[in-house]
């Protein structure tokens, strides 16, 4: 893969993404940068409220700002209702996606019974089993593997070192990090008499639709019986664990080192926070947004912002001191009604 | 590797695995199917109560069924006291362990001062240093590496891209999945003057006894002196932590992005659910069970389930309004006890 | 890469690392084990009070120990103030880093416009791209990848199946284990008026000091502009998260499964807990202590010790019961304002 980065008026950027322009149309940009840092060729954006004092000071050619905020940039601007939507699109402008160089390197290993078309680019050290078939223009980086019958649609893209099981089917586009592992056995064991386990073979695939981001050393299991389901347009950040049978809908996002347990089912458009837990055998209705670290134990049926698990931070002895009463909750809660009764109750003296 | 699947009359899977069968004992079963999507040639089985409604209008040949749930099967039925564990018998059954295809892969790098039988499987990219033993029938997947002076024992399976350290020994008959590592350094850093950290060589290694399977992109740390030790049988599901110098006991098995610090010993038949945070150095006794996300702080002497860490999930809204109060629960505790005295004491009017 | 241990005499440890000697100056070590496990030839230490019953039985030829255990030491003693930093000093010594073989593998794939000086050790398997520049005596292990214009400090290791992406800069003596993934893509997406997600190009780089240690299966992601930054000494444990964009100061250390979101700056010396959750856009001063599994949420001005996050374990029923009356917090905080009222405004009856 090579980069290529392009030049372009913020005129035609303007033009191109519906911004208004104020300034100089013809004022040529090449690459983005933050407030801060940004240079007279660099186009820049202010969308988190935090960084709206390094607005005043920037040097950037132009940036991309909300019409609230026009009137204080310094600068060439670029006024759009969702700064940060319009920034992405001007990126991608100018920092295209790396084309591939097409062929089968010597020390990759494709197994004959593979379909690889001429336009995929397969790196040193893949490997790709009988009966895998790939769309067009697929990249199978580096060390990537690829088990058997898997189907992987056109322009999908495993940069290295990613495992994909046999019997696994994905989508176009897809963009797949390195450590990403999909496929791999749920972890569905039974109990025997003797208290060992048996190992309940995993015979279900992945289904995963286009345009799905998997992170780095992120794993999504196969099913144990049907399949585990990523839709179209899911996102997943890094080292995050997808169990058997979930099946998560679209545009759905889950940011770094979340966890699905198996069989559950997540709606369309969710946001999972960082290191937030969803138990297993539960619904996630469409639209749900989960806080951080936060527990989710319960399906959920009703759009909105969920919490639970954690409890706020403090310093340590404080939080020491508050939760050894977390301990004493219910005998506190059942001391208060006792007092209520007493202090409340129409023969008490002075009432 | 390849798959193959048999076809079996009920009436013999029955007497086999011991169930009381309802129905033509000649029907054939050539794979296993959800409750709800089984065809006439597929075995369903119900053990979650949650799949109960499905029973009715199970399409299944065959259902596997606890008796109590025997007369509301309107398809053959197998009557077992553990549905579920029978279910994993006959889809062993059915779906047997892929056979190997012996050999070292032409692009697999073998030392000639390893052992590796003709029985093994070496996969492209695998790379075995000088000093390893292999038992009969070993896996070494895709581009798997095992370090020198390793021994892995008989039908053990590194699927693809597992690496396994030096000195590391493992039993017979273990499934490590994708990205799975074993044996990497311990966590040991020592505090110098400077505050910078002088690392502490890790010269144990990793026991892993027989049946032990672990899941996708797991680490087990070889110890800092003496080994960390996983026994027969333990089960460890993906993206796992186990630290240096941790014992877990037979039988016992971890949910999906456990952790467990250093030094921790834990008994055998525990289940330790996922996202839970097992402290270092402590001692955990056989047969606990630990809820998800759970932080375990503390030795465990007795029997039994164990939760802790986590607050249950509330909307956004009403779990930040309860998250200040935690932050007060000290000072709300003591003023009850004053109330208390103030309400209960007996100098009070009207007692 | 191979082992070697040396021996040496318990007079010339005691000099070389400014400890006390009591005991025979020529006994002669050349292994270091625990107190409980260690024979003649070992050298053992006692640093955590938990083993402190184990040093009368000890069968070592020499321990390590603080003064005022070195009374009860029954065989030789090194006496340190900080036996554990000793004890560091003395394995390092007994126990050498490995020495490289230094070469390129047959089986391994160099890019010609990659800079690789003949003291490095580029194992089978390992690719390394265009423009890639080593240090001197570098080990590129196994099946690890570097990605083009990549520049990689003299010494560091890559032990085994590392992927480093395009555009890093590694410093010296760096250590990464297996399944690390440096320099993958931030999680950085934009929502689109029809709820799809659109990509947003992760131009920045990693930049990582010298003497850095990563875990295994760890990932610290490339920036969104400008490069997420390790400084000099910074230790990370298995399986962290490091999002786009996050700064980690000199010598502060994160275990096990911890993870900090985007664009968080943390400040030298800082040690995080496993599994603790580090919010985004926030700052962590110098010289903070945040306890395992602790979410923290805001920024960090003053240096101390800090938790949150979870609640104390308890037995499972016991947790169920106080964890619903958490639910019922701010509710419970209100009556008991309305029973103080009550009970101790002026004109109650009594007072």
């Amino acid at each position: 893969m090579s980069d290529s980065v392009s030049t372009i008026s913020i005129g035609e950027l303007a033009e191109r993404f519906g911004c208004e322009l104020r300034g100089d149309a013809d004022v040529q940009v090449s690459g983005v940068a933050t407030l801060s840092d940004a240079g007279s060729a660099s186009i820049a954006f202010l969308a988190n409220p935090l960084y709206a004092s390094q607005l005043a000071t920037t040097a950037a050619a132009a940036v991309i700002v909300h019409p609230d905020a026009a009137e204080h940039c310094p600068v060439a601007a670029l006024i759009a209702k969702d700064p940060y939507l319009v920034y992405a699109q001007i990126a991608a402008e100018l920092y295209p996606l790396a084309t591939l160089t097409p062929g089968i390197h010597a020390n990759a290993t494709v197994d004959p019974a593979a379909t690889v078309p001429d336009s995929c680019e397969v790196g040193p050290g893949a490997v790709i089993e009988a009966g895998v078939t790939l769309g067009e223009g697929v990249l199978v980086g580096p060390n990537s593997f690829i088990g058997r019958d898997t189907a992987v649609g056109s322009y999908s893209r495993l940069v290295v070192n990613v495992s994909v099981y046999h019997g696994v089917t994905i989508g176009e586009r897809c963009l797949f990090h390195a450590g990403a592992v999909i496929g791999a056995d749920g972890f569905g064991i039974a109990k025997q008499p003797d208290s060992s386990w048996l190992k309940v073979p995993q015979v279900g695939g992945v289904t995963i639709g286009n345009d799905v981001e998997i992170g780095a050393n992120s794993a999504v299991d196969r099913g144990a019986i049907e399949d585990t389901v990523l839709a179209n347009g899911v996102k997943v950040d890094n080292l995050i664990q997808i169990a058997h049978n979930v099946r998560i809908g679209e545009h759905t996002a889950l940011a770094g080192q979340s966890g699905v347990a198996g069989s559950t089912t997540i709606g369309a458009r969710c946001l999972i926070g960082g290191k937030a837990t969803i138990n297993g055998h539960i619904t996630i209705c469409d639209d749900v947004a989960v806080t951080g670290a936060a527990g989710i134990t319960h399906s959920i049926k009703k759009p909105g912002i969920y919490s639970g698990g954690i409890v706020p931070m403090d310093d340590a002895a404080s939080h020491r001191k508050n939760s050894v009463r977390f301990k004493q909750l219910d005998k506190m809660a059942r001391t208060i009604k006792k007092l209520e009764r007493a202090v409340f109750s129409a023969d008490k003296p002075g009432d």
